[in-house]
């Protein structure tokens, strides 16, 4: 299944009502485990740049961080008010 | 399947190389198709973020980007060099 795939059938099963979503994810898999895990911090920074593009507000995201001994992922949820 | 399940799963079809890797994607969804697609600046800011973290340099980061009329995914993959 590619990614786009993968969105496109996640969005089904979400309420089908128009919004505008913006999703991302950072995979990190790492070959050491004793590395710092700078995910967190990436994570402040990486809204910090989509506030260049968009006017988000902190309630407007939801942050998830999944983590095994070697692999993280941390998923960023925005959902955008309707544009006027 | 979750993301992790995801993202494990393609782990498991590469190449079984240890090495240090990570992914960003970013799932655009627009309710309207007028709207200017932000996605290849985003990219740019992106890997400045990134760079603040690890150093990475152009010819590690790749590059992919996927349109349908409402629906944007960009992809990027950096492999990283062993820790040494």
């Amino acid at each position: 299944m590619s990614l786009i795939d993968y969105f496109k059938a996640r969005k089904k099963t979400t309420a089908s009502v128009a919004k505008e979503r913006l999703q991302i994810i950072v995979s990190h898999e790492r070959t050491q485990r004793n590395q710092p895990d700078y995910l967190p911090d990436l994570q402040r920074d990486l809204v910090a740049v989509i506030r260049k593009y968009i006017p988000i507000s902190d309630d407007m995201v939801q942050v998830s961080l999944d983590k095994t001994d070697d692999h993280s992922v941390l998923e960023l949820n925005i959902t955008l008010p309707e544009a006027s």
